[in-house]
């Protein structure tokens, strides 16, 4: 599997298969979400999804090929706005996927929590679906930044800054927007999706009992 | 596809599938919600769903067409009540498809906020999945009106007039009766669908962890 | 279709159908719910989903053949011990398929309503998925009786009894236990089922929120 | 079907279904979850699956066989860090098949009733959904009991000394991880979680509601 031409295939039907999963549980509804992954390392080219389609309905030969410049491979259709923002997790966080959904409880908790810049999350086993993660006492710390309209120039940067300031965080929440997440493979990109997800919800419904989540005085 | 019995067929195809997808969401349950779809421009003929059917399950051939004055071309079916509401919307907000769901989350909220005759929705990405959106600062103007059973009288009229004080809404609530939205083509309804959907239970679980909603002063 | 075992054999298929819809809904998890219909009218047969099955995965073979009498017609598998109840609805209420739901919701309102013997639903478009109402103002009372243990020789009386005292109800709950409804037809009693499951979330959410469902004094 | 190893396919394929079902639930998201079925008497052989992968997308032939002893019969993959507790449960409660779920609902009270190890389930239809369950009227106690990193050494001890204590039990907690039940065949066991996760969320949505659950002192 060297030809990058068969690695683009695989990893755009594999994004078509993740759109699918996710827009069934509500992750991705009307066009939301975008994902990516690496398909060549030198030079380093990632298969993202194209920016206004609906994630369910994909069709692998929408997805397009993206250089490190950010400049589309194959084709003329433009890459999602949050390109560089993939781009950038792929550079510092040596992520090969990223996966960002837009669920009702990523986005109620991003806005909660939004005036802390982020949500401590503690003593959950699904903590360890998080790569690296042994024990549920660990906690993770999920920094929420605030959403900006000029994600094509400064956004990336603002959250690489984030992330160097928390440099064992998995993912962060865009306030209002969602999750952003990676791992060294689609696979374990999309288990730390499922992870957060769960955790977020969780962590809402107990807000919701009124039970208050732990915060940011435990980290 | 200038063929209209082609074009028909197709949007009716359209329509069917559009039904399952929202079944199976439970935006559609018992014989709620309807849809319709322009398949003709000259004369201007939809293809609306039937009254009192099942919306999951529907075939191609069940889907009716009507002409500019309500009346149906393909058959005795009577078309639903809510015929005259889509042809309005075709008419005077330039619909090239009408959709209306009926879920859990619009019924709630089209009550708790029916004395305001409105919801404001303001701060969400999910914004951008509206026609013309270009920021998530963009604040929603949602506008409820009250529920009425002589529906083929003046129910559109009441609903025309108040979509003239408020140009820019894309879609509004009945009172106890769920969400009414529109686009271009049926992408653009759907996609219309979806986000209000997803925005409308983001405002009701705020609602519910005693969070209030952003409201009509902020307009 | 006259022949009685192809309408049985046709009705065992739609009952199979039912399952595994509102399985896939969480309405009838482990082995609850029950579904009848009718298959003979002179002498009055039904066929009726056997008992400690899972409703979502049934083969049509499974279903039973029961008379007026209780008596299985087609094999030594026991009935539900909730045969009884769909036969006096048979009879009572000309019922011609009866379906029994055990959802969340509808377990959680029976108890929260259970000291007032039933719960008043008015006010949706949805109330207009139950056969004969016409306006969203009807005011539907829907009796909650007291679970009882001696299913097989007394609870149908019971419920009989509360029937009669409101004639024009489309349902009942048992506490802590679930939804029975009816149709003249399998298609009619589904679509009250989905009727109702969608007015007790509603009115669920509704006390969730802090807000008081309308109560029996506006009956 | 005496030979073992067409009863270890099929077991495998039957823990395979299991887990596409749960997965579509959101029972067993990320990599969570972990099931197995005896599959030999003498000497007693599980079918279990193995650590660390998706339980909705499993392949049949990636299910482990694992002795009494723990050890791996088909492989050289790591059984799951919980084998021990599959196998003191098959050993001690007799189960033939034991289902490890880890939804919202039951980590959301496990968390919530920690302190009083355990939490009292009463008055609900669906507790006959439990082996041996007659009326709703029992009282299930469903022990809660700390989550442990150290799972292979010690954790299937202190389990069963809990269980030596509540013998009637048909399932636990494990604190922010999830349900634990099992049964006499696989099909009993998947019956047991349904039911439970069902009675988990109406409890947990009457703690939301702010009805206070059924407590201890009742019991």
């Amino acid at each position: 599997m060297d030809d990058p031409a068969k690695v683009f295939d695989k990893a755009a039907r594999d994004l078509v298969e993740v759109g699918k999963n996710f827009y069934q549980r509500g992750w991705v509804l009307s066009t939301s979400g975008n994902f990516s992954a690496v398909f060549s390392e030198d030079p380093v080219c990632i298969a993202i999804t194209p920016s206004g389609v609906e994630k369910g309905s994909m069709r692998p030969e929408e997805i397009l090929a993206v250089g490190a410049d950010g400049r589309t491979l194959n084709g003329e259709v433009r890459p999602s706005a949050e390109t560089p923002l993939h781009l950038m997790l792929v550079r510092s966080k040596s992520a090969r996927a990223v996966l960002h959904t837009h669920s009702v409880w990523s986005t109620f908790l991003s806005e909660l929590h939004a005036s802390e810049s982020g949500l401590a999350i503690e003593g959950y086993e699904m903590l360890k679906g998080l790569s690296g993660v042994k024990t549920h006492k660990h906690v993770e710390w999920l920094p929420i930044i605030e959403n900006s309209q000029e994600m094509s120039n400064h956004l990336e940067l603002i959250v690489e800054r984030e992330l160097a300031r928390h440099p064992a965080a998995h993912g962060f929440l865009l306030q209002g927007h969602g999750l952003y997440t990676w791992g060294t493979d689609l696979k374990e990109a999309k288990r730390h999706v499922e992870a957060f997800e769960f955790l977020l919800e969780v962590v809402g419904r107990r807000r919701m009992a009124g039970v208050p989540a732990r915060q940011p005085d435990l980290v």
